[in-house]
């Protein structure tokens, strides 16, 4: 049943984050064509390009050495990725040490005050006419957005990803404020967004119901310097300063799958056009 | 002695669940002669059907591989459990990360208003004859529910476990709530779920005094995005807005016990009809 | 030097909750005369029992195995008490995951009001005459209740043990409550705990300077789902819906100490009368 | 540059706290004569007496079985202890869980107040010689306190260590007071202190800039109740009640260097006059 | 887009602080030959000075006993600095056990309100002109302040870190402030510091978008107390008594590059001129 107060959404790709520490003792001494032969396993286990993407990450820091994003058409692909990675001789040095689990989804605030004022000036409200006619133009608007629900990994150097919640605090709670002052904020955020269109690609999905946060955010950039900058400029627009609350943040240097083997033997990999 | 600011409840199953991180490098090389057996030694744990029963699910992300929910008839049959899966062999390849104890409850706001009003019409409230005749109806609404307290576990593919608070905080406390209140906010938020009613099946059992939350709750559904807009759309109402706090959320995909060798082995498997 | 404003406070038992986890591959191959054997060295690490007593508890989920619960005459017999389970040969196969330390305590809320004031009628507040007295008072007191202080192990089946603090937040704050607030609502808590006289049997003991939270609970009865009604029953009343923070939450089944070797052979041990 | 709103320190014996877990399974066969030489070995580590003391305590509870407490003239000699400690043979039996670092240390808010109004009536404060002979008038309150500041390790057989905080709370904010409300709340906190003289010696320690807390507290005692009860009252008093955080709490028995081997052969090791 | 409500940031160094306890039972044993060849192959793995500068700490306590802060040019220079260290002999000793990434960050509070009233003046803001006028000034500041950019690792043998937060409270948030709340406490903070200048010195670095907290802070001086009585007598200025979050902080004894081999070998390694 379409809810007036609840903004709708859109999903595409289910998202999966494997962050893994790589236990590089048990590398070190590996020739070329065993470390060949790991990554070429790997490489098979997160399959075939049609199913999905995958993108590789080299972490800074001592949160993960390694994080592997899955983008799938469904839970049972992401099931099937993460347990063909745990089974590929790789996973002997890895360590799973923490995860993200999400789906891509684009929030619609206009756009569910939009329709439901169209669709509610042709039919009642709640009637059986009134959720098809609403389901018809969400999927309208989904073939519209499709190419953002199911978007190709950005090729770009730097990623950082994060999740976070809107605040209920008792004093400032998101889910406590009325649906137009929330749409405002939502707009003014996005707006700050668009000033960074073209030097920062945006990913946000949905995690209620899947894990900790409620939504995950990946940004890609070819400068890291752009993260901190929007990141900070946003965080004194009113949806952020009153509302976010963020959880841990981690960051790194994306590269190709062909450059598994490179990174395994000690060298910081590429990302090839 | 039953008490008008406090909602009644009736009881179920005794409910474990059991989170467990796999160590596929142990498993990886086995014999499917092997794996069968590791799988068959479980399978006798976990024990006969009529003594309650056993949900299998492989979970996404780190928090663990596998979770195992008993239902049972008793703590100690959950003891039972947990010790026979604790004495197999497969166990020397699994790592217990986490769990949850709680017993499956129908939490009664209408019904407990309603039993005061009748049973205080015929004896004076606190007196001997009111405790006996409120016990009989409340026996007579246990015989009515049996069903809900001793549910089949649901058959859908999805299943999403999450743990949750009522806020104590300083400023919104919902046992500072009055009872009229507390069943409002309960009513409008059992009104959502009716709208879920064949999507998404939902078992809340009480853990105050047995684990760390006041509630748990397991949601079982044949699409996962359900899991996402249900919690999200709630997440609106006073109840939740004002009052939830949440704790960790698991999610996976359910499948037979039958399968495990399968899953063993590397497939994902599969929910048998 | 007698202070009005806080509740004189009576000390018996100290207490040592030690949790294990069990390294079950390590014993799963054992014969029963090791198993005996193991189980024997741990009987006699424990003592004897005019030392004090000691609980056994297999307990439910990760969090523990196995609880031990050691009632000591002083700190220096805990410190016995734990280095000689350390150095058995059992402890190879255990994990301790977590402790608590306390001695049992009683507090006085109504008995301190009623020493200073009848006290206060013979001596001058503060004066030496007023201390001794006082003393006097409260050592009768202590032989009045030393069947609670000392008390013995509860002979019911299932054990709950938690952590609490008194809040001392920015808007509600314990300690800055009046003396008779406090009495009064620890009058009202009291209250609630006697209804559930003969169905559950409470030891409270305080922790302050010995342990992160302020007192620790255990509750002992013959079903568990009394913990659940009776603990959120209270929740409802001021003293812990305004002032209570609640830590982890431990529950399980209590066994006898003879019981030990059954447990490590795969059988949930039972209470012998 | 001396500043009438910060009340003044003086410093003395730098401090660290190691605390360990002993693997009991390392140490269970060893000969007398092992034991002996690991012990001498400890003694050598931590050095001469004249380079500053070192306590002994066997812990309850899980969070450490021995804690050794450094009290050294620089973070140099600590660095020194640590390192020596690190490399002797019995660290390969000892697990360090946790720690603290910080430095003795007299807090004087009276003095502080009393020497900005003495000397900046002979100088025009911040002018070079009222900082001259502030500076010299610390020095002299220095040699008063020096026993204080550079303290024996007190002879009691019990010990209780926590870390604490001044809270900074969105209403109870201990740095947004004055500095006569801190005054006077501190002289109220150390009257109670003065209660307990002779019965508790207490070693404040500040950690600022250090480890995660403010301050640390050591408590030494004959009758551990005694911590207990002093900080029971001291929590009502307002600097607590309001504007306290408590750290972990941890205790155990103080035991003299020369009873380490029987410490390890399994012995509750004394405190030696 | 310049934001007037946003201050500037000019960026330096790309910092990875990496925090590793020693294994020193791997150790113990080991010749003088070989520790010096695993202290080479780690000066190696930093790699040539002109490529950036290197720090070594000797921490104190458990959270790590050794800390290497890489200062680089770019996030592809710490990702090569870190794997490089993970790849070394030594590192088989070593535990990752935390770590900090982040940028070393001037803000500019004062310079950017007046470089918006200046440009301001010339150009329309929002334009292009204004933009690239910025933009140039900015430019100008950077060549200003490039050896503050891009700092000599100062040569002082104490080391403290901690990452903070400007607190997003209910209350108190330093988001909703206005720039020039901001501005004015900003200048009060720095005010504080300009008298300890000659006796700490202070490396800012920004980490929004890069790891869990906003900065990180880096102090480096001859005298520990130092430390303590700064960020003591900042805690009581607006901007950290009412907006100030502090992580953990991390302290220790710095040392040269060429003294590796002595600190493995067991003596406290020296910070040569």
């Amino acid at each position: 049943m379409h809810n007036p107060l609840i903004p709708e959404t859109l999903e595409g790709w289910s998202l999966l984050h494997l962050m893994y520490r790589v236990r590089w003792d048990r590398l070190r001494g590996q020739s070329p064509e065993i470390l060949s032969r790991l990554a070429d396993e790997v490489r098979t286990a997160i399959g075939q390009p049609e199913a999905g993407a995958t993108a590789f990450v080299q972490m800074l820091g001592h949160k993960a050495d390694l994080m592997v994003i899955c983008f799938r058409r469904s839970f049972d692909d992401l099931a099937q990725a993460q347990l063909a990675l745990s089974r590929t001789e790789l996973h002997e040095s890895l360590e799973l040490t923490t995860s993200y689990v999400s789906i891509v989804e684009l929030g619609m605030y206009d756009m569910t005050a939009k329709l439901h004022e169209q669709v509610g000036a042709r039919h009642r409200p709640g009637s059986d006419e009134f959720e098809r006619a609403f389901d018809a133009e969400m999927e309208t608007q989904r073939q519209r957005v499709m190419g953002r629900l199911f978007i190709d990994v950005p090729a770009a150097r730097y990623v950082c990803f994060y999740p976070m919640n809107k605040r209920r605090g008792e004093v400032f709670n998101w889910y406590a404020e009325s649906f137009e002052r929330r749409a405002a904020m939502m707009r003014e955020h996005g707006m700050i967004g668009r000033h960074y269109a073209g030097k920062v690609t945006q990913i946000i999905s949905g995690s209620i119901g899947y894990d900790d946060w409620e939504w995950g955010v990946d940004l890609f950039a070819q400068d890291p310097v752009v993260f901190k900058k929007l990141i900070y400029e946003m965080r004194f627009d009113e949806a952020s300063a009153r509302f976010a609350e963020f959880g841990p943040f981690y960051t790194g240097v994306q590269f190709s799958a062909s450059e598994l083997e490179r990174y395994l033997a000690g060298s910081v990999p590429a990302l090839l056009a």
